[in-house]
Order: structure tokens, then C-alpha cells, then sequence
């Protein structure tokens, strides 16, 4: 299952509003006959690209795959629990289901009424973790949402010039620009369009066809190249994006965190003090300190050269 | 060599102006045999503490110890060097030479003419990181000079009505108290005195009495209990203090960075989100973000609970 997470996240950023799924079909013998995920904009299917490369090879294999085979009918494609069911492998094993109504709970009750073992759970973990744009869209009605700033050890983000080039080295650059080839949408704040006039691309070898779309934050008026969300809430508008990119500035990381819009925070930390300089964040709410507890969970910190990235996913009851 | 360190270590704090030093005696069956440390007030010295528990074990017997013996005659007990010549070690393992001119390579000399075989440098970097309080001391003229602070993930110390209780968690207090019993004197400025009263002891079982001598930096009166600092520079007149552990606030971290005064920084990181609030720091005399760079070293991080420590030192070229 790890190596269908693996197919499956290496999609993310490329498959919305489908779900960037994984899967791998095994031989009896524990060859890996077949490898596939979500193609470019949603279709083919994992599956369908697996069991392509499997060919016959399929008949008796167990078919390993991140999201549950959907059920429902669609004129760009087959159903995928009626491939698998053709394919006749002896077992499918599931890491979730897919809570998308058209396919819920169906998608295995087909493989199963076509005779084939399915278990579910199998890496439940690290599947959810890869599809949870996917997952957070279907359940909050908008993309799962990261905000990403480059910090000094005391928080700032720019001088007070607004200089902000550069606070973090290479290695936490190549984070980013795979990052940002993991995201749909990338958003920043008319303010950084102007100071920095960012390119937000993917410079990284083999995947600069992975930039994401570009889009700010703005009350004014549009400009060529990029998407405008008007205000924060305007993400509930973006029906085709699973993984929305927040690079940024201050005042948009204030808007978004205010409006509880974050999921997720990716702090490259630079070991450097910049003492007087513009805050990583504005009022967000907070007027006693025991209310800032138990909302952001560490969920994860590496070492990117002489950098180191912190990342913190929102603690939601329920 | 490590036992030996990490009983100069549990000394630190306790033996200023004399160097923190640990001992350990191994008879010829790989037995330890004596342990020292540096007494409180500094005397008697690790190795004469290790020699009084070894008895005649000594003879034959290894001894490790983090600084090279003095030789230099004193009213306070007798020189270490003369005290390991009489006991007749087969070998004595010295970390580091000490530099205070009165022992410098004098003290490994008068026991190579004694007979006895000295090595040097083992397990010199953990000595030097554990003694550098009196090494600092002696190349600088002051102590070694620790920043302390809690911060939130965006680098603010308080929220905009003074308020910074409780930013860290329990298990972050521990390691707090811990890094004070090892401190010689600590300092807040008269700023974090009015706001929050504090009592920078230490609340640890059996360390209560390894509470440090309390400092305010302010260029107001004299507080009960309290000696004062006029100024970062005056530092340079603290000759009985190895270690000096800064606790804030905004202003005196300022203070002290500014005049290029810290050498150690310990980030106790809460994975909370302030906001608007006060900044960890103001300006530091940085124009250019590239000029921040190089400055400090990462030189450690840990787990505290749901806290992290983050532990900067200052690189200076020589
Ligand atoms: N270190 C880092 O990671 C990092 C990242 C990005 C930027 N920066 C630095 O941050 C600085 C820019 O930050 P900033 O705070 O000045 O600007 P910003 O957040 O990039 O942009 C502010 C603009 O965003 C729009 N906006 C903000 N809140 C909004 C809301 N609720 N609804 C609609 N529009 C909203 C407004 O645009 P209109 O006025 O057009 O309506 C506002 O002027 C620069 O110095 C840049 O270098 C640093
Ligand atoms: N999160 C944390 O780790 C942490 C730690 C400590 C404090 N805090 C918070 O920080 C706030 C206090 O910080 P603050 O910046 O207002 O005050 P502060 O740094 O504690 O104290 C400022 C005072 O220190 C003296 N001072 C500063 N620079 C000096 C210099 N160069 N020479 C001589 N004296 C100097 C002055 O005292 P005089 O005016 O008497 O001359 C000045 O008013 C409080 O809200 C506290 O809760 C947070
Ligand atoms: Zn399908
Ligand atoms: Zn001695």
C-alpha cells in the first residue's frame, strides 16, 4: 500500500476536482505487474491505468489502492469497480472509503457481489493524509488549505522595507517548488504580487509542467495571468481545486487564519534574527493566551540545509 | 571521559569563578573507583573529591578528567597536579588544556616529570560545550551569555496587553529550571520584574538549593533581593559569574543582541499562534536580510511535550 500512497501523492496537485488516488496490482508470485494513478485531470482512474499495465497478469493478483473503486457512472470513463470485476483479481484491498455519495460503501459492495475479497483500512493513515485536499473538499465544500511562510527564528517574514529575499536557502526552495507542484491553486496577497512580483512556478527538473494556477487576494481589479478571490471566503467557489497553496503576505495569512480558513502551516524557519520587521501575523482573534492552546497540533519538523521546516495541521473536533 | 562530563555538567552553575570540572577513577579491572566534581564555591577541586573516594585504588588506576589539573599553588587546598602525582595513576585523560595562564600545560607537565603517562583531547568537544561558561570567561572577560525565551510559532513573547502566561507547557518549565540551576546569575529587565513578578527559581526536587543569584538590568534604583546591571556592558565586571542566563524581556534581549552579547539562544517554542502581540525582539542593527546570515548555528532541538527547544549559538571566527 505504501507504494500506492507513493504513485498517488507524487498525482497530488495534477487530478482535481478527482482525487488523486494510487494503486498497484501484486502477482501471486509478488511481482508488481501493474502501477497506476489519477492521470492529469482526473481520468484515467489508478485503477484504470494499473490494470492496463497488467494485462492479464491481473486474474488472481491483489489490487492495492488508496481510495475505494468508484460506482458510478460517467461519461469520460468506465466504472472502475466494474474494471476490477472483469479483471478478476482474488483480492482488492482498500485504504478508505470514498466518502463522495455516488460511490460510498457501492464501489466495494460491486467487487464483493462480483465475488472478490476486499479488506479496507490497509494504510488508512498515510492515505488520508495524501488525499486529504481531496477529502477536506468534500467535506468543508472547499480545498484543504496550507499556508506557507519563510520565517527567522523571531517571526518575521520581511524588514520593515518589506525586504524578504532571501530568509530561507536552497533546500527549503526545492520544498517549496514541490510543494507547489503538490497544490492546485496557489494563492498570495496583492501586496506580495506587488513587493515581490512572484513567479510562483515549479523550478524543479521534470516538473515545471506542474505549475499550479496562480490566484490573489484582492479587493481591486484583475490581472493577466491570475484567478482574484475577492475575499477569503471565495475559496468555497473553488469547486476544482483539492489543495490551495497560501504563500503569503501577512495581511492574507491574517485574513485566512481569522476566518479559521487554514488546515495546515509549513514554517521554513531560517536560524537568523531579524529583530524590527514586518510580524508573520496581524490580530487574529486572540485576546488571552490560554485560548492559542490546543488549536495547531506539531505535526511534523526536518532539517532543509542549515533551515528547518515546521508543520502544524489544525486540531478540529469532529 | 563522558561520566566525567556529565559529572562537571550537573555541576555548572555551582562552582564560579572556578571551572566546573567532573573526574572519574577507573582501577586497572575497569572498576570505577573515585568520582568528582568541583564543589560548590569551587573547592575542593573534582580531582581531589575523586582521590579522597579512591583511596589507595588511585595507584595504577586511569584517571579522566575534563580539565587539565592546576598547578598553580593556592591558600583555598593544594594543587591537583601534586595531589594525582602523589596518588601514582598508571594514566591521567585530560579533555581540555586549561587556559588560565597559571595552569596552561603546567599542570599536564608536572605530572609527565612525575612518571605518569597524560593523554590529551578525549572527548574534548562535550568538555568544551560543558565548561564553556569559564572558557568564555576567560577568552571574553564575561560570561557566556544565554538568551532564553518562550515564543509562539510567529515569534511573539506576550500578547499587546503584557500578558505571556503561559506561553510553553509543563515539561518546557522543567527544562527551564533545569537550565537555571546551571546558571551562575540570571537577568530580566525591570520591564518583566513589574509585569510578572518573578521568581527565577528553581522549583525542581533536590535542586532547590541551586537557585542562582538574581540580576535586573535597569537604570533605576536598587531592588531588595536583586543586584543590578546599569547596562549589557556591565557584563564585563561579573567575575564570579561563568554562566549568565538572560530571561527577557523584548527590550533587554534587544539590549543584548544589539551590543552582540549572546552566545547561546534557547527557543522554547509553543505551537501556538499569537497574532498581534510583542515582539520577541526590536532592532537589532540589521538593514539587510542578507547580513543576518551566518550568525547563528543550530546547534540542537528537542521535544518538550507538545513543545520544542530550539538552541542557537553564535558563530564567531576566531
Ligand atoms: N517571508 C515570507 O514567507 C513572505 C511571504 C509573502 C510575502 N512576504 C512579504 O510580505 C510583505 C507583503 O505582505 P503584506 O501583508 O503587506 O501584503 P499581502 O498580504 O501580500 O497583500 C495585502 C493585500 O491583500 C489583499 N487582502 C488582504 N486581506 C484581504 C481580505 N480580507 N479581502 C480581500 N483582499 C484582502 C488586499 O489587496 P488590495 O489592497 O488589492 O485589495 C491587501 O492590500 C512583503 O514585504 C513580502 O516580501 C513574505
Ligand atoms: N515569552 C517570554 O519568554 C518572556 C520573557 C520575559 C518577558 N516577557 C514579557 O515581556 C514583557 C516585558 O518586556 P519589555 O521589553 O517590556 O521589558 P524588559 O526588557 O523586561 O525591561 C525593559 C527595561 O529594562 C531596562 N533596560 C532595557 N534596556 C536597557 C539598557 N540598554 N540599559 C539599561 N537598562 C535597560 C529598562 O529598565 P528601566 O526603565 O528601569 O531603566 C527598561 O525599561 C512582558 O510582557 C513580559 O511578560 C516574555
Ligand atoms: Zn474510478
Ligand atoms: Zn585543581
Amino acid at each position: 500500500m505504501a507504494a500506492a500512497v507513493a504513485l498517488g501523492e507524487a498525482a497530488r496537485g495534477s487530478t482535481a476536482p478527482n482525487p488523486n488516488v494510487g494503486c498497484v496490482i501484486v502477482s501471486p508470485a509478488g511481482d508488481i505487474v501493474g502501477r497506476g494513478a489519477t492521470a492529469p485531470g482526473g481520468r484515467p482512474h489508478a485503477e484504470a491505468v494499473a490494470l492496463a499495465e497488467a494485462g492479464n497478469a491481473a486474474r488472481g493478483s491483489t489490487v492495492y489502492v488508496t481510495l475505494e473503486p468508484c460506482a458510478h457512472a460517467s461519461e469520460r470513463g468506465p466504472r472502475c469497480s466494474d474494471l476490477l470485476a472483469d479483471a478478476r483479481p482474488e483480492r482488492v484491498v482498500v485504504a478508505l472509503k470514498d466518502p463522495d455519495p455516488r460511490t460510498a460503501g457501492k464501489g466495494i459492495e460491486r467487487l464483493r457481489s462480483a465475488g472478490i475479497a476486499v479488506t479496507t483500512g490497509t494504510g488508512r493513515k498515510a492515505a488520508t493524509a495524501s488525499l486529504s485536499g481531496y477529502l477536506t473538499r468534500l467535506r468543508l465544500g472547499r480545498p484543504r488549505i496550507t499556508l506557507k511562510l519563510a520565517l527567522s527564528i523571531d517571526g518575521k517574514i520581511a524588514l520593515p522595507s518589506g525586504e524578504s529575499q532571501w530568509i530561507t536557502g536552497e533546500d527549503a526552495g526545492r520544498h517549496v517548488h514541490l510543494e507547489r507542484a503538490r497544490a492546485d491553486m496557489i494563492l498570495v496577497g496583492r501586496g506580495t504580487y506587488l513587493a515581490d512580483a512572484p513567479r510562483l512556478d515549479v523550478r524543479l527538473p521534470g516538473l515545471e509542467e506542474r505549475s499550479p494556477r496562480r490566484a490573489l487576494l484582492t479587493r481591486g481589479d484583475a490581472v493577466d495571468g491570475w484567478e482574484i478571490l475577492a475575499n477569503p471566503q471565495d475559496v468555497y467557489r473553488l469547486h476544482d481545486v483539492n489543495d490551495l497553496l497560501v504563500e503569503g503576505g501577512s495581511a492574507t495569512a491574517t485574513a485566512f487564519l481569522s476566518e479559521d480558513l487554514v488546515d495546515r502551516i509549513l514554517i521554513y524557519r531560517a536560524p537568523i534574527i531579524v529583530g524590527e520587521g514586518k510580524s508573520s501575523f496581524g490580530y487574529v482573534g486572540l485576546d488571552v493566551i490560554a485560548d492559542a492552546h490546543g488549536r495547531w497540533r506539531p505535526a511534523d519538523e526536518q532539517r532543509l540545509g542549515i533551515d528547518r521546516l515546521e508543520v502544524y495541521e489544525r486540531v478540529r473536533s469532529a
